[in-house]
Order: C-alpha cells, then structure tokens, then sequence
C-alpha cells in the first residue's frame, strides 16, 4: 500500500537510515499516484450522493450484471442508464429488487435512502410525447440524485399558449432542463422567459432533415436566448448531472 | 415568325395545297416552341404583372448593365436582387433613374405603375437586426410584385412577449413571412398562432454551429407547426415570389 | 376556472369589494392564460375541418390506441400519421371502424362527413413509383381536411413528355405538390410550367448520394424555379397541411 | 399607455359605467402585452446588474453607434460583442469615453459601477494562446456582469501536468468554464476534476479536421466527463452569460 | 387517339369546316404529346436493345411482380436490379423462367437473344472481393444490354504490380468501368494507364471513415487523372448503362 | 541512358560475355522505368493531340511562367486552366503571343495547327448566365482538343421549353455536356432525351443550401435519368477531357 | 510462365537466333510483370511473420471459408477480422482448429509458431469498456504478428488521475496505441506524456453528437499533441499493422 | 522552488523538527508540479533535439516576435510554423539572422548545430507541385529536428511509372511520408510497395469534391494498404514530428 510506502520512507529519513538527498530522489521517482492522495473517480458526486452509474449501451448483459452485482454488494445504490428490457430481465435475476423502467430505458437499485440534493425544484420541460424516453432518464437520474423536479411537459412551441399557461412551473424553478427534438426552439423560449440556468437537451426526436438530433442540436447551440447551455443529443443523463453540478454548490 | 408559319401552313391545307398527309407531318416535325405558344418563361409571372428579375450574383457588373439597359428599352419595370454596390453605380451610370437600395442589396427600376396584386397585407416577420438585409430583399421584391405588407421587426424567440405583443400584426395578415437566422425558432411559434400560409426563410445569421444558414434551415425544416414550408437560406426573394404564388390566386 | 375568476373578480370591482388599484395589480399577476382566451392549438385548423392529427412515429401502439380512443369518444374525425401495421392493428382492436392504409402508413376514423376545404383541386405530382408511399400519405391527409386532389404519378424529368404529355392537370389545379426522391428535379420543371403555389416534397428515395434524401432536400431548396417552397423530406403530411393553410383563405 | 388603459377600464367598471360581462369581453380581446406586464426582454438578467448588450457582428458601425449612443443617454452600462476594430472608432467618435478591447473584440462602456454578482470566482480555463480572443470575449463579459474570475491560461492536455500543477485554481473556483479548439479535450479532464459546474466553450482555433471548431464542439458534446454542458463555438459571451445564471441563484 | 384527332382536325380545315384561324387557335391549345411524337421514354435505349428495366428497390414483391407479368407477356426481356431474395422468389412464381443472380441482386428473363451492342469488349475492374456485388450488377445489366466485357478483379492499388501485370485487359478495352470502395484510387491509377472512357463506380464498402463509400466517391470526382466520370455509389447498373451510351454511337 | 544499358547487355549475351543465368538475374533487378518503356503519363492524351496542359491553380505566376517558357519551347500548343488574370498577365510578359480568356480563366498558346479529333460535334449545354465560366473553361479545353461543339446556353429547366424549342442541338450531338449549378436538374432532362453519353459538370452556381455545388453535385448523381456520368463541381476541364476520351475511341 | 519465357529469349540471343534488336523490342513489349519480379503482396509483411489476413466483412460465410481452407492447407497461420459468430462457427466446421474470438470477432488458426517481431512491448491503453472491441481487435492482430502488449485499459481523461497512476505502463512501452470513443481525448494526453510513436484509433463508442466515431477521429487528427497518427475508426487491426511496420525496423 | 521546498521538508524531517505523520500529511497535500518532477512539456521531443517550436496562425506578429526573442535569449533552435510573410518580416527585425521558407511558411533560426537524430533517411513523397507547401513544412521540420529526408515529388499515382520508376527511394528508406491532395490515393500505392511506416498528409489541395481536403482524409484513412497512419489535413509538421517519434527509438 502506497501511504504505508510514504510513512516507510519517511520513518527510515526520520530515523537517519535514509539521506535527505536520497529521499527526494525516492519521492521524485515514486509513481504519483502511489501517494495515495487525489485518486479522481468522475462518478464521485454521484456515488458521494447515493448511486453508482453503470453506461448500459455497448455492454453486454452479462457485463452489466457481473458490475450491478459486484456493486450491490457494497451496498450502494444504483443506475444503469440505456438498458434494453432484455438486459435489464438478465440483471434482475440476479438483483431482483432492482427496477426497471422501460420508457427511460434505466435499472435502479435502491438500496439505502437518497438524501436531496437541494431544497430547490427543477423544471423539466418537454416538447412532445415523443421526447418523454429522454425526459424520463433525466428524470430517473435526479431521482437517483435526490433532485426534485416538476413536470411540464408537451408544450412545443407550435403551441406556445400551452407554455405561457403554464409557466409558473419554470418561473419558480431553480433551474429548467428544456428536452426537445425536431427544431428544438423550446430552449430559446423558455431561456428568454427565465434567468435561471437552462440546460438544452436536443433529442433525435423527427424524421428527414432532423437528422437524429442534429437540427435540435445545431438549433439549441445557436439559441438566441443568451447563456443556454447543451448537452449531448438524448442525453437526458448527463443534463441531469450538470443540474447536480449546480444545485449541489460548492463544498 | 412562327405563328405566321402555322398560318401559312394551314392555309395551304386549306387552299389543297398541301394534303392533310403532309400537313400532319410537317406539324410533327415542326419545333415545339416554332408554333409560337407556351414558351413559358419562369419569369412570367413577374413580368405579367411589373417586372423583370435579374440575378445580380455571378454576374459582372457589366453583363447586368448590358441586360438592364436592354430591358429598360422595353419599358418594363426592373428587380436586380443580390447587387453589390458597386456593381449597381456601374449600372446606374446607363439608368440613372434606377435606385439602390444598399440594405437589401438590390436595384429597382419604376417606369410604369405598380399594380396591386391582392387586397391583403403579407405580415413580414423577421428576429433580429442582423436579419434585415434579407427582409429587406424580400420587402423590395414585393413591392416591385405589388404586394403590400406590414413589419413585425426584432421579434425573436428568446422575447416571446414582444411577438405576442403584436401579434394583431400576424393575426389580420394573408400570409406570413418568417425571416429568422440562428436557430430560426420563430417560424414555429408564428406557424403555431395562425392558420394562413407560413413562409420560412432561414438566414446565414449567426456564427459558429449556425453553420451559414444550415441551422435556421433544418430547424424551420423540422418545424413542430404543421404546414410551415421554407425557402432557401437568405432567399427573401424567393419568399415574396412565393407569396405571389398564393396571393395571385388560380387564374 | 379562469374566466370564472376573471367574472368574479370583475364582480367584486363592480360591487366595491376590491379596489380598481387591487384588481389591476391582481390582473397583472394573473397567469395569462388563466384569463381563458387564445389556448391556441397547433391542429387548431385540422380540427376546425374534420380531424385530430395523432403523429404515430416515436409513439408506442398503446399510447396511439389510448389517445385515439379518447379523440374518438369526442366524436372527431381522426387521421393518424406514419403508424406501421402492427400498431395499427393494435389500434382497430378498440376502434374496429378505423381504416388503416398500408403504402401511406395512415390510420383514419371518419365519423362524421368532411366539408369542402375549397372548390378548387390540388395536383398531386409525384416523380416515381418509390415515392409513392409519402404522395399517398399527402393524399390521405387532404381527404382528411375536405382537400380535393388529382394525380399525376410517374412522371420524373427523365422522361420530361411525360409530364407534358398531361401537364393540363398541373394547369388546371389551384396549386401543386410535387413528390419525388433523388435528385428531385420534378419540382424545378413544375415550377417554371405553372404560377400557382408550389409545395415540393423531397423523399427519402434512392441510394448512395441521395443520403436519405438530402439531394432531393438540397436541390428543392436551390430550384431554378422561383417561389417553390419546401417541406421536411418525407413529409407528405407537412404539405397537405400547408396546402390547407393556402386554400383555407384568410378567415 | 396600456397600464392606464387597464386602470380605466377597471375604473369604469368600479363606477357601474361598464358591466362585468362588457369588461370581461373587453379584456378578452385586449393584446396580451398591452396589459403592459411581463414584457420579458431576453437581455433582463444583464440589465438589472449593470449592462446593456449588443451583439456587434452583422450591424453596420452606423447602426451600432445609434443604438449605443441611445443606450448611453439612459444611463446604462454597454457592452458590445464582436466588434471589430473600425466599427469600434466609430463609435467611439460618439462615445469617446467607451473602450475597446482589441483581442476579445468588445467595446465597453462603464459609467455606473457593477455590483459583484456572486462572492465566488469563476475559473476560466483556455488551452492555448491561440484560445485568447475568445477567453478574452468571456473575461470581458463577466467583468460587465460584475463575476470575479481567476485566469488558468495555456494548459491544454497535451502538457497534463500544466493543468495539474495548478489545478487548485479549479478546485476553489465555484464554477469552471474550458475554453479549448483543436480536440476540446481539456473539458473532459477539467469535468473529471472538479464536482463545479463546467460549461465548455469549443473555439474554431486550429486547422484541416478541426473544421472550423466542430471537432471541439463535438468532442465536447460527447466528453466522457459527466455533465459537462457546451454553448456555440467561439461564444466566450454566452459561457459567461451562463454562468451567471448559475451564480445570481434563484430570486 | 391524338395523332387522329389531328388528322381529323387537318381534314375539316382542307374540308373547309374549320377556318385556319380557329384551326390555328385548336393546335395552340392542343396538348403538346397528343400529337402522339416524341413521348420519351428513359428507358428506351435498353429497350430498342433487348430489355425492360425495373428498379426494385422501393416496391414490394407484389409490385414488382405484377409490372414483370405485364411485362412478360409483352415479350420483351427484363432486368429487375436491386431484388432481394424473397421478392425474386416471389417474382419467379409468376415467371419461373426468370434467374436469379444473388451476388448482383438481379432478376433476368431472357425470352428474345440479346443483339451484341457493340464489337469491342468493356473491361470490368475492381479492387477487391466485398466490391464483387457491384461488380456483377454491372456485368449482369451489361449482358442483358448486349455488352461483352472481360474481368479484372481484386486488383486494389495497394498491390500495385497485381494490376500492371494484368494490364493488358485495360490495354485492349474500349474503355474501362472501376468498381472500387474505401478510398477508391483504383480509378486514378486505370485513368492513368489507359486513353478510353474511364467509368468509376464507388462502392459502399468500407467501414468508419468510409461513410458509406463517401470516401470512395469523393476520391473519385477529385482523382488526379483527367477526364474519368462517376456514377452514384453502388450504382453498377448506372455504369452499365453509361457504356451502352458511349458503345452505341450516334445513331 | 537505359535502352543503352540493356542494348549491352544483350550484346554481351550475344557475344557470350556474359552467361543466359546472368542476364536473366540481371533484368530481374533492373528498375523497371529504366527500360525506357510505358513511361506512362496522364496527359497523353492531350499531347498526342495537341497541347500540354498545366493546372494553373495552386501554383504561383511564377511557377507557372517558368513551366509555360519550357514547354513553349518544345513548340507544344498549351492551355493553362484556373490562372487568374494577374498571373496570366505574368505569363503574357514571357509569352506575349498567348491568349487569355477571362471568363474560362485560360490561357492558350496555339504554335501549331489542332486537328480535329473527330467529325462529330459535342452539345455543350449550361443552365444559366452564371455557369458561363465553368462551359467556357470546357470550350477553351475542347477547341485545345480538336473537339467541335455548339452551345445551348441559359436552357435552365425552370423555363423546359426553352430547352425542348432548340433540342435539335443535342438531338444532333455525339455526346452533350450538361453544365448546371443550383439544383442541377439540367442533366437529368438532358439525359431523359437523348441516348448519347451524358457527362454532367456540376458548378459552385447558387448560395445557401446549393453548399458550393454540393446540391448540383448531389442531384446529378442521383439523376433518375439512366447512366449520365459525373465529374467535380466546376471542373469544365475534366468534362471536356472526358469527350476527348470517348471521340477519340480505341487506338 | 515468364521467367521460362525471359530464358529462352535470352538462350535464343546466345544462339544467335535473335539479334539484339529484336530481342530489345520484344522485352519492350514484354508485359512488366510476366518477368516474374516485384510482385507485390501487400500481405507481405503479415506473412512473412506468421500469418495470412482475411477481412470477413463483406464476404459470405462459405467465402470465408473457402479461402480459410485454402491458406489451411499450405500451413500458414491466419487471421480473420470482422468476422460475426455465424460465419465464424461455419468456417470452424471446415478448421476445427481455429479459434474465435467473440469480443475482437476474429478467428485466429495458429499452426505454426509466432516468432517474435520485436522484443519491445506496445502500451495498449483504452478508455472505457465499451471500447474493449476494438481493443481486443488489436491484441489479437498483434499477437497473430509476434508483437508482445502490455494493457492500459479504461483510462478515460475523466478520471485522469487513474492513467497517471499506471503511467509506467506508458512509460516502458515502445509506442503506445490509444483506443478510445466518444471525445477521444486520451489519445492528445497519451501523446503529451510519452516521446514513443502514439497511434490512435477512435471507436464509435458514443451516441449522438459522436455521430459513429466521427467526433473521435476528428478530436484525434486535431490532437494538441504533436506527431500523433491516426487510422480508421474502430481499425483495431490497422493500429497493430502500423505498429508491426514501426517494430519492424529496416529490413 | 519546489526541490527546495521538498529538500527542507526532508531536512526537518531528518532533523526530528517534523514528525513524520506531518510530513506525510504535507506531502499529500503539497500540490503535484510543485514537486519539480514531471512537468512534461509537449515540445520535449524537440528541445531536447534542438528546437522550439511555435505555431504561428492564431497569434499575432507582435505576439510570435516577443516569444521567439526570448526563445533566442535562452540559446535554442527555433522553428515557426504557419506564419505569413508579414509576420515572418516583423520577427525578423528582432531576429535578423533568422531564416523565413516562403513556401513552408517558416521561419528558422539556427544558433546550435543539429544532431542527426537517426543514421537512415525518411522518403518524402509528394503527389503534384501543389502539394509542395506543405511537404516543405514537413522538409523543414525534420531538418530542425535532424532527420535526414530524399524527395521523391510530383508522382501522383494518374501516372503511376513515374512512382515505381524511382521506387528505389522509398525502398531505401526507414520510413516514408506521403503528401498528397485531391483523392490521396498516392498513399494506398506507397503503403502496398513498401513494409515501413508511411505518415500519410493529406492536403487542401483540390476543389469542388475536394472539399478542403477532405477527399484526401477520408480517402488516406479508409485506405486499402494495411498500417498507413493519417495526421491533419496540411500538417507536415505532425508528419514530421511523428517520424521523429519512430526514429528516435525508446531511450
């Protein structure tokens, strides 16, 4: 262990069995991160919360259950994001308390309480039924995150009296996490009617010219509502994070 | 000439001169366009009612003079679109009475009375500042067509509020016109609020993602409001060109 | 509700229970759409005529089978786009009388007669066989909204008499739709022939180069042929709908 | 003016001159903004700080002097965004006391003094020299928006231990914007790094594959850090706009 | 019938029934292919030559078969292209002399004997076995068009000397038909070697930068030896077709 | 010099100095070229026939000059494609007896007499005024060639019947040139009405969605006539050089 | 056979049967690679080693096999790549022997020894487990060469403190190759941390915005770091062929 | 200075002033660079060779002159890539005896002698005189790096003899770059001829198709000759910078 190998180290310095000169040359040679300190894990705000993530898509079924498993034993909660049912059946035998949510395409486990994350409530807004897979894996994750959020859904801006009615919703929110696919012009209205931060996600909702999320994605980067931000398309994942990065605060 | 031709023709059937054997013959091998009819020119519709059209762009500012001059023989009323400004003081040089116009880049010449082409208004629409250029194209080219409209200006997406405002604006027009660059979001919303013909013209507004254009393009492509039909980017002439289209109505 | 609470607080203004200044600051705070007026609806037209339009893509046969169930217990006519067979067989499970049309992938219920939108027809110009599928889905969305329509099928530039041979129906029509895959140049040869509206369709036809559609899309865009307008690829719907907005008239 | 218009309409109805029912009609049909509340202008947020903004690219030097010079009357603070250097003497003839900043292409007028928007810095992070313009366009930004920030310049990934050695500039910030072209990757590494938010702007720096900053913007979309959000290439304008969403918090 | 109706018309003027004036008046309105010449048919020149062409893909089973029946009893020959299996099983049901070739995905019927085109042989070239399926398109479309050719395969420029050692195939073509994917030199090098018409054909085959032979069409409209032309991607029988154009000479 | 080298080596067989074995192994290792055969090179063509052709872009006047002096030398005709008017001026000073053609941006130097390459004439077809530089490149390279044509200009299928009023040009031609920006469609009516080979030139002709002649590009690819060819966007050049390859037919 | 043919001209000058100059002319005509030299293999380098290379896709099962069974009988090893689990089993119906490799989708047939190429390691370092194909891909294309790997895996930048950690695996290495999707930015601080050759291959791990490994490979050819080569996305096999080229050495 | 730090902290230690559980504890949180080990500078590979390295687009002259004239101060080589001639004009006045490569776009200064880097030369190939820019940045790179080059140019493979008549510089060589633009095919031939490394560079040169060297990325990438490697379009620097990470060797 690497912080014995320090404390050893020193000890022989301490003790004159090692030179000051060879001990620098030692510490200069020592692999950085055998100091034990500041080993990063980019899923530490997660896991520092409640949840593990495991990525479902582009893993096996058995791979995510060998992980899921290997997880549930110490005990942590958890979230497999872009799980098909299939796989999802196969990590349920082994784990069958988890649970499966079809449209938003997650396996949950929770195993101990989730703690919020903030007082605040954020605004989840979509356009269409159609965006509903994605809005719900973002649900899902600030969920898993202890987010709160309130729901205003389908209300595309075809219709943008639908919107306006219902405002309230975004007007009393901490932050408004805006899925959208086709022109994706729900970012830019509802960043012009809040100063709170918007987080755009364009979703490979449409057909032709939508080009799986690209015209959303292009509409959304060059929304002429200053300051909204964009994830990547369909993920409603990742806009949860990034509202996690804000509600949580600095330590 | 040719309808002299076919005249000739005939009257010789007529007089036994030519057996009906021969005359059928001869029509089959006879030109199409020698019978002198239909020789439909793609610019009829403009001509009908004011004005010639010349394409500026790709053009010398001599080769426009040279057709300009011609036309202005004829006594027609003339639309140069996409002309740099020195190209149009090359021309204006042989037609001093024609008058440039440097936001829309265009050149217009008046020799005879505009006609009214309908009763109606066409609400023209646009969202930024940047976007005039091509607003201001289109508003030329329906003046040269005798359509009258009104001006909604400056009225993005990201102010919704100053769009519904005046919506009164889009509410009494025939058709609208939507110039918007950026994420081009508001041919959606004005597509949402009424029920007439939308036209869309994306512009190359906007850096980065904007892509010239492609963004404002795919997303009015894509439109969440039904029956929303676009335009090339920055073609305001070709949006005014289509609201005579429908303005004209079936002869 | 809201125009009950407007009622009654213009009630208590006129007894003297609330002072003009209260009831002015209580309006400004009053949520828009509270005061009841413009809940506008993107189908708004559609609905006027006949029918509710349900997009079937990104929908699943379930959440189809419960909206239209739902539209049909209001007895409106109903026309569902871009549904496959499975779904709408699903669907005719709970509503037997609906008519499911394979090649336009439209599922329809018509329970009451559908109004002339205008007397005059459309022409339905479409470029190849291929294109079929998304010239029927047009056609079956005009029948929906009272739109008369001929046809004029296979006549791609390739064999440009063809088209000639028969233009007199693209003469006679108050405007035109024009259908076609590859390299979509049926739209540019119908647009110099005629002076109505022209909507053009590109499709997904063809291979290779014609990127799903994206030559089709490109070369409508760029058509020699001035004032045609163009709809999302695919989408036979989009320019029915357009064309209604068109024949519908200023209101 | 409409709030007096309101005022009367209510004032009639508390002296019996207008009845319930005529005065619910009446503001039925009264144009929403004319109400004369919630006007939202998408420039809200910077003008209840300190400035007014006008984004310089696609206006005339002309056009950009006029409205700056109006906006100067009234006492506000201004920023200009992409002006170049012309332009910007232009101005200045009109505001002589207005400074331009050559390298972030800004022109700045202070003439009230910017209250701190939030007691936290901002990290802002670049990855060469090359990335300044565009950091420099941000830095300006936050500085109008009354945002501390503290600069961790030229430390892209390809020399780690740069960002390493000084990462506690990261680590005390409380929130981080990566500015970065080429591959963007330092997004990535600065995202794994910090639990703040992390708001990525891809710059058009560097050449051939770079395609003109869309290598950036798509590595960034696509970072293997979780949660880190992106705005449009080269808008070092909108990350700072962004960010202070983030930092004003909730009122 | 149209050229009757001419006829009749011709008579009642040499009848003196009709004037020349009302006469000319009729022919002016008369449809232009009424009069029965020059209905252009894109398929005519394979159709002089031997066969009927239907491109399969985009129909179903059903249709194919019912435009081969109709076809057949005509007596002409056929080529279907781009068939799958089970449509071709389906087709030869109703045809069961009709072959199947399952690498070129066509369906032949030979009912007449197919006339040589032309003396000289065409040289089918190409770089590798995945390349094969197009290959044999071509060379399946050529047979039915009365083309000999001889076969140079899997000879992809990364084994240079393979191609030169066979060179004399090209030496005494007519001219040259390139069938290569990935990056597609193959064309540049044959240009090089050889005076004839060079026909290049870009494959889909490839994987990740190849884009679905993107790369192979790109490289072939910009390769560096003059004066080579190119078909659409996978598109064998477009080159086939363009040989028949070339070996035909002018009628 | 090589042919030497192996003239002495034979004699040495001859002589019986050195041994049948040797000679062999000594062939073996002989470089290829050396033999002094097949030093193939790609503009064969143009030399047996008439000139030498020196690609004017990307080099400097300079370089240009320099290479145009030598080959004038050798008493070879020339043509320089893509030189601007400055570096022609440059050459001019070297060559004054050379022409330069501004619209084709060539340069031609004529020293000896250029036979016709065959008797038939090439229909070289344009669109629209704007494409004229990319036919005229085409023009200058077939008179450089030997290669007859006649024009038919400004026939752009928006106006078909212009086209089909003078189609006896291209009825008549051994082969046709189509060259056509915007949508491209030219070619494919072209290629509908004759059975000569078509060889399509796409040009840089429009803004917007055209992308620099992607759309002209894209289209003609996909062109639903059967077996027209393809070379690069605005390479006028290369479609003429194309010609020569099918007029000169096999040696 | 040539070289049979290259002695007896040679016997026949010796003899006096053919002079010199006859002989010259005649090895002119001689086609260059009947002399029986230089033809290149461009599986040289592979078999020269150990082993014959089949790319399975775009290739039938049974044309798999067949030539499996071939190369089988003259005792080499080989190595298909890409080759699916079907097409794999029907081969080892023919070569039981052989073995598949169902995450790299090779099949590998190992008779003979694999020598050593170098005695040097290659770093093979990956960033997430959905990029273990690829990578696997690689390892066995390695040790099918004789190249020993050391492996570096999932050490995405996010967690850039996880490769710091383990750089001594780099460090050690000969040349590293970098295997990673989404952003790809471990292949810019791979090369930033070692001097050693870095061959990076970006996968099509990732959705959306990574469109297929096109925002890899782009971030990879921008790299800040310098003199880092890039293959084909997913081109596990190519990244070991470069690397047996580097190990190689001058022969 | 860090080692200082380090060296007291030690000291204290030794000295029994610091315990060595506060040592540890300090060390951990001493900030990594802070140690003075490791600071990895992405220019080592050249420093330690000879020279720095600026690139010169992006920064200024004032900016490229100030860096360079402390660059000078320290004694170092010094290479500048991508800088115009005005830029090179203004450095120059600083450092006279600096060296500017109008062609390269580089300027030099050599103040120290520098070491060949490895005994075996690297084949530069180059596809036509257009390509000479950027394999003249690459020529200019390896000489400040001390890697020996022969030039094989202008063997762009339409005339593929004159590549395998000068073979033997390639065969010689330990490595080969090839520079090519429109379709890059030159590189696929090189990479079957030869069993070393090849560096491909593929260049803008070329239009229309070309796509600013695009063609020639995708086609390098996808070639069909195994272990060719791709740098960024026009970089010859990367190339050059990649050999001397082969050539080098492992130290």
């Amino acid at each position: 262990m690497t912080p014995v190998r320090l404390q050893q180290l020193l000890e022989r310095v301490a003790r004159g069995e090692v030179s000051v000169d060879q001990a620098a040359e030692d510490l200069r040679d020592l692999p950085f991160a055998d100091l034990g300190f500041a080993m990063v894990d980019h899923h530490r705000a997660l896991r520092q919360g409640v949840s593990e993530v495991i990525l479902g898509q582009g893993k096996t079924a058995q791979q995510i259950a060998a992980i899921a498993a290997e997880l549930a034993k110490a005990g942590h909660n958890m979230l497999v994001t872009r799980i098909d049912a299939d796989a999802a059946a196969e990590v349920q035998k082994a784990l069958p308390e988890s649970r499966y949510h079809a449209l938003a395409r997650t396996l949950t486990l929770e195993v101990a309480e989730i703690p919020a994350l903030a007082p605040d409530a954020v605004a989840l807004v979509s356009a269409g039924t159609s965006d509903l897979p994605v809005a719900e894996e973002c649900a899902e994750t600030m969920r898993m995150l202890g987010i709160r959020h309130e729901r205003l859904f389908d209300v595309g801006v075809a219709g943008i009296h639908r919107l306006l009615h219902r405002r309230e919703v975004i007007d009393r929110a901490r932050l408004a996490i805006v899925v959208a696919g086709m022109e994706g012009a729900l970012a830019s209205v509802v960043g012009g009617l809040v100063d709170v931060p918007v987080i755009a996600v364009p979703t490979s909702v449409g057909y032709g010219a939508a080009f799986e999320g690209l015209a959303a994605l292009l509409g959304m980067l060059t929304s002429c509502a200053s300051g909204v931000t964009v994830v990547n398309i369909d993920n409603g994942f990742g806009a949860a994070f990034a509202a996690a990065r804000i509600l949580r605060g600095k330590k």
